[in-house]
């Protein structure tokens, strides 16, 4: 069996480099991986040369790609070759069976809801995104999944469920998460807190086969690791995963202002470097391998943008798992299933 | 000049001692205080002696109040004499002229919407929270104001726009931050972010006169400051807040974790313990006197929960403050201009 995996060369703070390092190491660790590089082929051909690498990945050229801080809309409209576009074609036309960027997010967004076939029955796809949150301490796995983080603003009751779907068949088949505790972002525990969406919403969760719906969730919980899924609008979504990104920017700048300010501060902060450095293993992104781009019929993972080799080595492997696991199908039968169950309900929603 | 003060004895974890002492040096500390303490006479009476005070509060007596784990709307309808419902009622009928409770804060902004007039003009009441920010590394004042946080869950352009003057003029006159920086919190810098709530939102802020808008700020730049009032639906402010809560709580679990699991990372700990506790006095929450309930012709100050007797003083020295500085006057002015000028505006939304 071979897994075939179009990857976007050009996408990332480090491309191609460290996006052709990886691709070439995942390749030498893994005969099923069949590989696609969608990109600049003299800037890819260079590199695979000084990699020195027997077996050569397949190479479509394209002189066009999407720059980390372009605006995504006008960017794509601008390149109509960009390298993650060519990807998600090559993935559209079954030329590969999943789609891997480290490219800019909303871009890869967007040219996977031009170029891929949505699930039927989904309306809007889902960005998920993958956080460290304190359950390490207790053995446990330490990372829980957040869904929709920005592809889709404001939601139906019926979106919502699907990001439910859609967040725990990824965690349990992909992370390994058995039976994975799914949970609505809310202000309150109660069912009947935070509007008509969110209250109608806990009441389809509750009464979903197949889910581990463990309630709603408030923002306290987030951090805590409370649940392993966590489903919300993606303006809601988008707010929690930065802030997630400033509060360990400030952090580290505290850290760092320690560190000048008094020797016996740099001496302290020295004796906890070990307690620093393994904290940072567990909660490393280049780890888990990207944040998965769910609702298409094939997989799109979104590679952190500042991937290096290894994490892109990862975020390969990922796709390939959902691609052996069938995610994708797992996440078409119980939206079908769902979807006929409330067939009658969803007419005014 | 008399400021009278109606609080609730009966509200916060350490009610009604905590709240008594800090009502009693207070006075002590300033001539121009009447405060009039509402809950149960005996118990009040009993503290006051212990405390040996010459001038004593005045005291309404009740034997209803609402406990800080208690549903809101609910325990208010059964506790029609709520201390909280008393002290709100004594402030409306112009016997005092701000209230301060330590209370359930879904019972006190409650008790606040059905007891207060609303500044007119106002559609919906702001809770808002303050909290650190990371700028007190640079000399600044190291807190920054949210609303709402979970008094109106979602908002229209207008209401977000009064929210913006609600807290700007707070943080200003109380807080004594000069022309505070006002931000719109949303996905992205663009103006053209956020859908339509927030694109008409970031107009009319442009526009607002008398307001210092630096945009739109995303969820990274709410622990940095930097902005000193964000403004955000009351949903989003609920989850951040409570978040901001989360990450804290972590972060005491990972040093109480250090500490036990090895005595080198025991030892970095105590080296820091200095600059520990310096960053606990700069972002202690019983500083800053508490989240004012904004949007009524007079002011309601939540003190948090937790307040000792110091938070107490602190909420009735802001309290005062607010009254002094007539901080709802000056809202109700800006209101008034700014819904004259954009009335045709605000016949569709």
């Amino acid at each position: 069996m071979k897994y075939r995996i179009a990857m976007d060369a050009m996408g990332g703070d480090h491309a191609p480099q460290e996006i052709i390092k990886g691709v070439v190491t995942a390749m030498r660790e893994d005969d099923e991986l069949d590989i696609i590089l969608i990109g600049d082929e003299e800037a890819i051909k260079k590199e695979l040369q000084s990699l020195n690498c027997k077996k050569e990945p397949h190479i479509v050229h394209t002189d066009q790609w999407i720059t980390m801080d372009a605006s995504p809309k006008k960017a794509l409209q601008g390149n109509p070759r960009a390298s993650v576009i060519l990807a998600a074609k090559l993935v559209h036309e079954g030329q590969a069976d999943a789609l891997v960027s480290a490219g800019n997010t909303g871009a890869t967004v967007l040219a996977a809801a031009q170029n891929l076939q949505i699930i039927p029955g989904i309306e809007r796809s889902g960005l998920a995104a993958i956080y460290p949150t304190a359950k390490f301490e207790h053995g446990g796995h330490g990372f829980a999944l957040i869904l929709d983080v920005g592809a889709t603003l404001h939601c139906t009751p019926k979106q919502l469920v699907h990001f439910a779907y859609m967040g725990s068949y990824y965690v349990s088949h992909v992370l390994g998460i058995e039976n994975p505790r799914v949970a609505l972002l809310n202000i309150g525990e109660e069912e009947t807190k935070g509007g008509e969406v969110l209250t109608k919403t806990h009441r389809y969760l509750q009464d979903a086969e197949g889910l581990n719906f463990v309630g709603n969730v408030e923002g306290k919980d987030i951090p805590k690791g409370a649940a392993d899924v966590i489903v919300t609008e993606g303006f809601v979504g988008n707010v929690v995963l930065k802030m997630m990104e400033g509060v360990s920017d400030v952090l580290r700048q505290t850290g760092k202002y320690a560190l000048k300010k008094k020797l016996q501060w740099k001496l302290g902060l020295a004796l906890l470097s070990s307690g620093v450095k393994r904290l940072k293993k567990k909660t490393d992104y280049s780890e888990y391998g990207g944040a998965p781009i769910l609702g298409f019929e094939k997989l799109v993972i979104k590679a952190h943008g500042r991937s290096n080799a290894k994490a892109i080595g990862n975020a390969i492997r990922v796709a390939k798992k959902a691609v052996a696991q069938n995610v994708s199908g797992h996440i078409a039968d119980s939206i079908v299933k769902f979807n006929e169950k409330h067939s009658l309900d969803f007419i005014d929603i």
